[in-house]
């Protein structure tokens, strides 16, 4: 269902713009236009969409047999021992094709590949185009990120009850993966991340054996992936007490969240949101302690369009889902970032995580 | 160190070869060149090297303190705002360059901007100098590889020790990835694989709810990642009891395999390996249950050169490390895969993942 609907889509788009035909081969994209979602590491996994045809899959013959429960059309199977673009040439050798669509993160050996089937070809790229059907969000889509974010707020609660005094970043990051794994998630969508202290004065720092001592501040950073979607959530908690300045960090962090959130409707700019963030942060004195974008889109990528920055002067939509996630980083002092998955909708905006953001002292433990 | 004699070494090539420059900025030859291992997502992390200068590493702004630990070399930070090729643009403006190499991987979209600031160079694919490089592994690099396949092997043994009847596929993967993080391991090289069955009858089952059983067999396949680097074992037990068939599949796998590592040495073809275990399958009946590669090359990525393969020719060389696994999958019946990471030696080879493969059956616990 999803899957004839996004083919006809995709169709729909190269009959308007006359474009013979589209090669996608992103596991992302495979899986937005067919269903199928695997990883097949260096393999070829493409699906050829046609203006005039009915569309072309080609994939390793290991993967026929999963691919043709979800993809009902014509399917290639290559063994490891053949060249796919041999088969293809071969079966694409009375197809013409003048103008050919390719998404920008094709490869260049795969790009030049497929032009040596057609050198006059001309060669455009898709991705504009897909990033325009994939940020706008269905109703189907949008039930199952409202699972992967319950996940996500979850994997917070896992790892808050998880703090105990002398435990380390790496323990409680194995916590809450394994309890989420007996919840059935299969991946989470990227590596989680847990932060004591000053640990969490590094945007980007590194989860080790740093133990747990009151007065640190907990960066919790982590996401699901389920049926193929993403979630991503941030909540910075402190262990047994908060000083004054984590506690004006925290309060100005949350505020700037807060103003982007209530601003997060159809018609506004989502440089607006970024700025407005930004804005906050800088007149708390905390500017040059906020070095990334307010958030990202995310969807079947953790990070896909549209993004959150200061220069992006694109409207919002209904059915936008993306991160708003602000932070404030003081390098080997302390950090906080705040992080919700948001879906714009017809008059406003819903936050998919929801786990509580009011400022959280956890209990020493033992 | 590792950072300095890498980077010479990819210089000589340039020299060697008349190559003005090389761009790498896949994640696993920037670790291999620099010694810096991050996922950037969709932003640029590229490090330019040279013919007659020094190199040069862009990066986003955040990432560059910790990239500045390890690439002592000029460092171009660019903030989520800017676009690094413009930056690229000014910086290189007074470098001529008439000659470029790339890594094929590197995106369509990519090499387009690059070539727009060198429209008159040459490019040419530089993986297959990458590939001869990074093939042969360092001292230093199997260290950490037999580091990376005692996980593996431990790996193994807590998935046997977490079978009893009832227990599901997923309860098991999270059970040997919980133990391995609280063993340090912070990534599996890939999403852990346990079936049950059945199951282990499709080369790329899906784990999932299936409970154990008595007599089924039990097909783990996993790996950890471990300082940048990849192990990947598979072991296939039985629980309870073994068939005669699963027996004789079990036995036809092992001497398939025995033959292929008694066969690797420096100075043969890796295609000898492949066909030595396909023919004893094939002679064994089940020639058609075996339909992937016999192996491939793993380091830094889990699937890299060199590849064993039916039509591949080129010949071991001491520092080779790769995977032998032969499988035989029979349809919603049964599947035993057996995998070790084997090292070539002066002499011969050694295997890196040392889990015993002696016929194993599970006494049935409750």
């Amino acid at each position: 269902m999803v899957l004839v609907t996004t083919l006809n889509k995709l169709q729909h788009v190269l009959q308007s713009t006359n474009t013979d035909a589209v090669l996608l081969q992103s596991q992302s994209n495979v899986f937005y236009a067919t269903g199928f979602n695997a990883n097949p590491h260096e393999r070829l996994i493409g699906v050829f969409i046609f203006k005039d045809h009915e569309p072309i899959l080609i994939c390793p013959s290991m993967e026929v047999n999963q691919i043709s429960d979800v993809f009902k059309g014509e399917i290639i199977g290559y063994k490891d021992t053949q060249n796919p673009w041999d088969l293809l040439k071969e079966r694409l050798q009375d197809v013409q094709l003048s103008s050919i669509a390719l998404e920008g993160g094709i490869s260049w050996s795969r790009y030049r590949s497929l032009s040596a089937l057609y050198p006059d070809a001309s060669y455009t790229e898709f991705d504009a185009t897909l990033q325009q059907l994939r940020q706008v969000k269905s109703d189907e889509e949008i039930t199952i990120m409202r699972e992967a974010c319950k996940l996500a707020d979850l994997g917070v609660q896992i790892g808050i009850d998880a703090l105990r005094t002398g435990v380390t970043e790496t323990e409680v990051i194995a916590h809450i993966e394994h309890q989420l794994k007996t919840h059935g998630v299969r991946a989470m969508s990227f590596s989680t991340l847990v932060l004591f202290g000053e640990k969490a004065g590094d945007p980007h720092g590194n989860p080790g054996d740093r133990k747990l001592q009151p007065g640190d501040a907990v960066l919790f950073d982590l996401g699901v992936i389920h049926k193929g979607y993403c979630s991503d959530i941030s909540r910075t908690v402190f262990y047994g007490h908060a000083s004054e300045e984590q506690t004006n960090i925290y309060t100005t962090v949350l505020e700037a969240q807060q103003k982007a959130l209530e601003h997060s409707a159809p018609g506004r700019a989502l440089k607006e949101l970024d700025i407005l963030a930004r804005t906050h942060i800088a007149e708390a004195g905390y500017g040059d302690f906020f070095p990334h974008r307010l958030g990202h889109g995310l969807g079947i990528d953790v990070h896909e369009a549209p993004y959150v920055t200061e220069t992006n002067e694109q409207v919002l939509e209904p059915g936008f889902t993306f991160t708003i996630e602000p932070g404030i980083y003081v390098p080997n002092k302390a950090g906080v970032r705040i992080e919700d998955d948001v879906l714009v909708t017809e008059s406003g905006y819903e936050t998919l995580t929801s786990f509580t953001k009011e400022l959280t002292v956890v209990k020493e433990r033992v």
